[in-house]
């Protein structure tokens, strides 16, 4: 099986890379052979002895998708994208890479088709950015997409395309809308999102985190395993189970920043909350207030996406994976 | 007042531009400035005496959407569109006149804008074809557009689209989902809705009309006037009062072929509806089928968009103002 992931050198492409390596997707598992590609150089995951090819290229430059589609990959996952700041801050870029590009990828998939009759699966990285405004808690798979940024409306546009190409049989395709992912990995970053993992990720290496909103703030958020296990189940998902909607809101937790901070003390004791630092921002606590806090995901569950139980869950997840099992 | 219509030698188009001249939109009626464009030449409207200039212009060409915005026009509709038919045949050009020739449109206004700070107002014609698939009989205004053709997909990209333009205060802006137009003018064609019209329209003139479908058949029908009438209000509405959501289903008639059939009867007698033949097409009503079948425009309705009460009126629009009042 041949996999070429776009956007390969981020969090969770890289995470899903070394997934896909360790953890036999079929029974074909020596067979796989990657195509890593980002517009910078993805690393080949460590241990991999199979065919990998790491790619630098952006797809919006002319021929980049031709090149990247050379290997008639089985599967496309496509995770590239401009971030939401940046997207907001830069219209033109942001509907270059997050809509043109995504084009690009799906005209090339299609002259291709045209031509040869090659027909991949392509899982395409959505996001809860689709929905936005006025909403209620919990939102229902039925629920229209009103996007409040231009990354929302973005990705969007590419779920529409998406089901498009799929229904007129040039690809076959999933549209899995990621939650939030907490704990996020790495140094804090200035994503307005950043806090909901920063408060969980700095005091358990006994450093001080900022809490820009209310305790009872509200979000809909899933581990790196949660979304890694998303991308992974999508591979062999028997997509005819989609009907005639590809797109898909994954599972995760709603829960508030207050039931966070109690599961860190359950895990990690008063110390570890006496390092958050309340400190409200109402820019942040704006931006906060428009994004999505529940969905009802009855789709995906019923086609057997699933998510932690807990949070405790989610901050153990992270202990594992990214602390060694130990913390400070 | 200047205003510009896209689409304007189209069957809506027209009959629009024709109003605008006959009744007057606003107070300053007297410096009505009509800019009329479409793939062939408009007609001026009949007796009109102000400015008006007609443009042959197709939006898929370069510097096309420049020409047209020449005059910086105060209200721009955009009713210009490959029909759902050819869209599905033709994928290509379907992309390229409703995706990108709306784009253009669009991106050509951001750029005088960010150039002149011009704010026009764009009224965009979406339609019903964004909804798809397995929806209820009744369709919210919350409910999630899942288009199943090529063109609902376009029209949704361009909902979208207008959204984001908008926000970002590019252009004010207003979506109208036009319900299918019934009785619509002029001969037979070959569109698989064309019997909604031709079972109304045919008789009344003494000729025989086909009935492809069940009288048991449900949609979503309002006349060429009230489509008229939704785009003059889209003129002078407060478009504040849209609040993040610009795109709106309009209101309209949820009735059976049936019920068309009796209204026809309560009109013209049984002389006119033993005119109707019925010969079932299962293919016709397979894609019939697929259509909305009725909408809750709650929305709409608040903001003063209005229709017929009966599909009786529906019938008695089309015998005065196709007609001249009289029936065969």
């Amino acid at each position: 099986m041949h996999i070429l992931v776009i956007g390969a050198a981020g969090m969770i492409g890289r995470k899903f890379a070394e997934s896909l390596v360790k953890k036999p997707l079929s029974a074909d598992h020596a067979s796989l052979r990657l195509t890593l590609a980002d517009v910078i150089a993805p690393d080949t995951p460590a241990g991999f002895t199979g065919h990998c090819e790491t790619l630098t290229c952006d797809l919006t430059q002319h021929g980049a998708a031709e090149r990247l589609l050379n290997g008639r990959p089985d599967i496309i996952y496509h995770l590239a994208a401009i971030v939401s700041g940046e997207a907001e801050a830069d219209f033109t870029k942001g509907y270059a890479v997050n809509l043109d590009g995504t084009r690009a990828l799906f005209e090339t998939i299609r002259q291709v088709n045209d031509r040869e009759g090659w027909k991949p699966r392509v899982v395409f990285a959505s996001s809860n950015a689709v929905f936005g405004g006025d909403f209620p808690d919990i939102i229902s798979d039925d629920y229209i997409l009103t996007p409040q940024t231009s990354y929302g409306t973005q990705k969007a546009i590419c779920e529409l395309l998406l089901a498009d190409y799929r229904r007129r049989n040039i690809f076959d395709g999933i549209g899995l809308r990621l939650p939030t992912i907490c704990v996020r990995p790495g140094k804090p970053n200035r994503a307005a999102s950043g806090f909901f993992s920063g408060i969980i990720r700095e005091p358990l290496v006994g450093q001080e985190a900022i809490l820009p909103v209310p305790d009872t703030t509200r979000h809909w958020m899933t581990s790196p395993r949660s979304a890694v296990q998303f991308l992974r189940h999508a591979a062999t998902l028997d997509l005819s189970l989609l009907g005639e909607r590809p797109n898909l809101s994954m599972p995760a937790l709603s829960i508030t920043v207050g039931e966070q901070i109690a599961a860190l003390r359950r895990i990690a004791g008063d110390k570890a909350v006496a390092l958050i630092r309340r400190a409200p921002d109402e820019a942040i606590a704006r931006i906060v207030a428009g994004w999505a806090r529940g969905f009802d995901p009855q789709r995906a569950l019923a086609l057997g996406f699933k998510t932690e139980q807990s949070f405790d869950e989610i901050i153990q997840a992270h202990i594992d994976d990214e602390l060694g099992g130990r913390i400070a």
